[in-house]
């Protein structure tokens, strides 16, 4: 016999040896054990099929809500450290208004492209269901995500540092074929996207993006999109910060030079340290953290157990991700779950065995272009202290020996 | 100019074009379309972030429910033409129970592993959730879908044709390592699943699946496994009949023969033409179905639009999907949408301008063993017609001249 135990380290620390005779054509032979884990099974007609499924009532996992006089202009996070895989339940997708959710009808709602184009167009959602159509799995992720870490009081748990991401299989149809079927002009060099809320927040986007995996979506991970991620048209654009993702999308105008709308000149930019700011700052760079263990657990013991966590860039597919398990001295490549996909999230796992001592838990990412996840030191050298967004520094959690789990 | 509209053809069938001249900084100069459009923005704020998300209220997909006497033992399906991509919402994947959901507290719930073991073992969620975990893209269908088009009457819409099909991103345990903790005796050949509803469904599954791709599954789609899906473990089985799949896990045992439970004899056998029955049929064959255009919907019109549907496979990846238009008399390749994942649904489209007479759309696929979708013909030629499971039969749907689209 193989005693697998020395080899994985999982014996002791997880499935509890019994000793039983627990035979189903036996019941009379059971022992106490086996009779409890009997009991366990139901005796009566459970609940009946219904047209549309929800969680268990024991299930709280939820996004963090903050206290907020102002809860219209607000966001709520993804608790990263309780989902699972790469695809974020779209009940638990974090949000980000600035004039809260409309209530808006889909038979009422139009997409109008129009400025220099030849054909201005308006499209109802039954003309762009009937449209050739895309679907692909993307992140998206607030540019002030992780804004914290920036300083040095870093956030507790992981749901508070970079719970403003999440990653979902989005379907619509490509901007670039609406532009085609418009006549895009040839001077055309940037659009404006302008989204049905009461603040109809807007942003410019360059047309190079527009032309290349843009996408005007109306579904998520399956079904509608959800109110509060555009309901019913999002523009997507994979990979860019995610208040560019113009949700409750209206009207797209294009135009020979950008709008410098509210949302891009008071926010969304990045104040260096010698004063200067830098704008039109888009993509996300490549970002790791660890999600399990992480800040606010507790560890029941020392032992075998699986870190894991969440790896993402805005400029491709994430290629390699390294964690340390004591504050970055040394390093240990993880494993990264198939499919690895282009701007989305990569799910890394480490099986790994706690002796029970304090230590430090760091992740550090690459993505195909070759760039590397910085450290806070790093990134201060090149961008100051003026900013909180695009901060993409690594996270390093802290295990005491008594198995809680902080911020380091 | 290039005028795209020649090309794809979807000018005239889809936008629109308006003359207006709409401009945000001068809203005095709109015409009446473009004011209408601006009416559509709302002026008040609107709903604020919440901890878990609905979709909106002007959303009606749903299974389809059956008009039953016993609904704890019933099935719902997945609404196939109304979901997109590859993933289906946990609130729509189809249902199958044989004595209803049972309510279980995942603080009690308990994995046993016993039988032909060196160490028979007992694991909690808790226990299960600290291991190393995996996490997929799988379907799950039931052994009975798409079993009513074996005959000559076939079914009207997608719903009932191919609803008990859907897939999910899974995650869990692999059954390997858990069996390897425990110590398979090497006389080992089978073990028996076992469910904790009221009827303790239970299945003989192969140890060499078991040490396979078999998953101990406590997520779905990022969060907790829906209740209807085996809330807080299931078996996985990456294409095996739906059955199979065993919800609510309580009890895995390890035996060197097969357990012929209730449900592989009396069911989810295979009666041939000569009176002899297939048993242990597991692996689900390559099946494709077009799911838009499909029965009961109604085109508005001729022109351009998107035929697209879903292929899979229990046996590998989808390889190639062909689309005919005429029946089945010449064939077009479709376009498969990456990423293509073994096991799983693949999301095939193509294209195609409709001319406003009648046709008859259907798809064929094959998957990485070589193996070709069959005609309905060509399976009775093998299997006869005593049987409802494992039919794989190709789909023919009818469009009439006024555009209603009908099972052929």
């Amino acid at each position: 016999m193989k005693d697998r135990r020395n080899f994985l380290g999982f014996g002791l620390a997880t499935g509890a040896a019994v000793t039983l005779t627990y035979c189903a054509s036996e019941p009379a032979a059971k022992s106490g054990a086996a009779a409890a884990l009997e009991d366990e099974g139901r005796d009566q007609l459970g609940k009946v099929v219904t047209a549309y499924g929800e969680r268990s009532t024991f299930e709280k996992t939820a996004r963090l809500v903050p206290d907020t006089k102002t809860p219209a202009t607000s966001s709520s996070r993804t608790p990263l450290a309780d989902t699972y895989g790469i695809i974020t339940p779209n009940a638990l997708h974090f949000e980000r208004h600035h004039a809260g959710v409309p209530k808006i009808d889909p038979a009422e709602h139009k997409l109008l492209i129009h400025g220099m184009v030849d054909r201005p167009l308006v499209f109802t959602l039954d003309d762009l269901k009937r449209l050739p159509s895309v679907s692909r799995v993307h992140f998206v992720e607030c540019a002030g995500n992780t804004g914290g870490e920036w300083g040095l009081k870093t956030a507790p748990d992981v749901t508070r540092s970079h719970g403003l991401a999440s990653c979902s299989e989005w379907t619509g149809v490509s901007l670039k074929l609406l532009l085609e079927e418009a006549g895009v002009q040839k001077a055309a060099q940037w659009l404006l996207a302008e989204g049905a809320d009461a603040c109809k927040m807007a942003r410019s986007v360059p047309i190079s993006k527009a032309m290349d995996d843009a996408m005007i979506a109306y579904a998520q991970n399956g079904e509608a999109i959800r109110p509060e991620q555009g309901y019913p048209l999002r523009l997507l654009l994979p990979g860019y910060e995610g208040n560019i993702n113009v949700k409750w999308l209206r009207r797209i105008k294009v135009s020979d030079q950008p709008f410098y709308t509210k949302d891009e000149t008071s926010k969304y930019t990045e104040l260096l340290a010698d004063g200067k700011a830098m704008i039109f700052t888009l993509p996300m760079d490549a970002k790791s953290v660890i999600t399990r263990p992480s800040g606010g657990q507790k560890l029941k013991g020392p032992g075998a157990l699986e870190i894991t966590g969440l790896a993402w860039s805005g400029r491709g597919k994430i290629t390699k991700v390294e964690v340390s398990t004591d504050g970055g001295a040394t390093w240990k490549p993880a494993q990264l779950q198939d499919p690895v996909l282009t701007k989305a999230f990569t799910r890394f796992r480490l099986p790994w065995t706690w002796d029970g001592t304090e230590v430090q838990l760091v992740s550090r990412c690459w993505d195909e272009t070759g760039y590397q996840q910085p450290t806070r030191e790093e990134l201060v050298a090149v961008r100051g202290m003026n900013s909180n967004y695009h901060c993409n520094v690594r996270k390093t959690w802290k295990i005491a020996a008594d198995g809680s789990v902080t911020n380091a």
